[in-house]
């Protein structure tokens, strides 16, 4: 069993909010992750868990502090699972942009030097840590839920649609939908997986949704007042390539709301909500 | 009526979270504050209105941040007021400490050179802040309660119980009940009062308690596994203070519950209600 070091726990909620760190095989770095288990935790109950991606620039106390989801959580008894946005490794170039590097890996396996020995957020998201958090968390395996927000969101929305078995419920906020198709996937896709474009469609929820392979319904909230709304989110697309493919989902588009964790904490319980009906709370 | 400037709006549970800026005459510099006005505001409604007082460190955007009060303030009708901690002036020995000076005002009027001519928050607090809020909100001037964190609480009591026709109801997490008796407040009030103790008194709550002045139930939480519980804070005291006064109080001791927000925002939603409750809603 992979150990792992308590860096803080705090009491919230009745549940416990801790920070927690370790060694990740998958990138060959030392990794931090938040784990919020709520009081219903004890006596050898397994409950359900939520793993929350962050956006650009974030870090796992991002959603931890600003988003008042332990409230919710406690509620209805869900673990939630607070990764950080990317490893923290110090490679050239990985803190000259907001968007890539570090703090934005988009929670894909890169393939580019320097990135491919670290930047393996797919695996790290998909085996490892799922492993770790089953290790030392009151969680079910066979419940697990992903959520995000923007690149985070892409983030809950790729890793749903590939692993479906593994996270079987999904939802975003505002989440990056079509990275081939706007300037932050470009940027970031171009650095990690290099000038083919095939192996980008792999990390695309519009390209991804084709395949049918998810039966749960998609939540997604997007605020109307969103600064990246037109630039880099576009959630029509997601809409278009749903319907074509029979992917029931919902897209609430919310007036007057924008990117921030204003509009996040307004729409969180709803969130949490669909993820334990869709789990069998 | 004194210009505001504002800094930034967002929507946030259907009511508007914003930040604003304006000249203060008692601070004799620019001030900050954040303000969140609830969807019931509209058609001439005049509200009540609650003002968080933060602790050491801490900026109008931390209560706002890291507290989730709006989703409570949104259900109950209330307007929140969260003020800076102090002036932002560029003074000789400001940023030399976290628990003096800049985010350390103890939100008193100070009467000691440097400090004298900027750090006037309790004439900021009581007279102009009051004004300005009441010029530029919907607010019911009427119908004011006060709260506050650790410092913050600590300018809750204090204000409340000399002002009590001002802040009518009055609630407190992690408070430092008796500044005269414990290292923060022995620091602060030599620094910005001078040597004289009985100016001292006139800013502590366990001497102001004494009065009789207040006759609103003051509600406390204060977690007991606070870093702070034993040396800054001692709620004993104003325990003591209380009933040898008969002023009505709740202290409640959570077991568990340290120092952060984690703890505040386990608890925000019964001190909100508490004054909903007091202030008529």
């Amino acid at each position: 069993m992979t150990a792992i070091e308590t860096v803080s726990e705090q009491l919230c909620f009745g549940g416990v909010q801790g920070f927690y760190r370790h060694r990740s095989e998958a990138c060959a770095c030392d990794m931090s992750f938040a784990v919020y288990t709520p009081p219903q935790a004890g006596d050898g109950t397994r409950l359900p868990v939520v793993t929350y991606l962050a956006g650009l620039t974030c870090t796992p106390e991002t959603f931890t502090i600003k988003a008042g989801a332990q409230r919710v959580a406690a509620a209805l008894g869900l673990v939630l699972v607070m990764p950080d946005t990317s490893p923290r490794v110090d490679l050239p170039g990985a803190d000259h942009a907001y968007d890539f590097g570090s703090a934005a890996s988009f929670y894909l396996d890169a393939t580019q030097a320097p990135w491919a020995q670290h930047y393996r957020m797919e695996s790290y998201l998909t085996s490892e840590l799922p492993e770790i958090i089953a290790a030392h968390f009151p969680i079910d395996p066979r419940r697990r839920g992903i959520m995000g927000h923007s690149m985070g969101g892409h983030g809950a929305l790729t890793l749903h649609l590939k692993h479906p078995q593994l996270y079987r419920s999904c939802s975003a906020f505002a989440p990056v939908v079509a990275p081939t198709q706007v300037p932050w996937g470009d940027k970031a896709f171009r650095g990690y997986l290099g000038d083919d474009r095939a192996a980008w469609a792999r990390h695309d929820a519009c390209e991804l949704v084709k395949s049918g392979a998810s039966e749960a319904e998609i939540l997604i909230d997007q605020g109307e007042a969103d600064q990246f709304l037109t630039r880099e989110l576009q959630p029509e697309r997601f809409e278009q390539a749903a319907e074509q493919a029979g992917q029931p989902y919902r897209l609430r588009r919310q007036p007057g709301y924008d990117h921030s964790y204003y509009f996040i904490q307004t729409f969180v319980e709803d969130h949490l909500r669909h993820h334990a009906q869709a789990l069998g709370l």
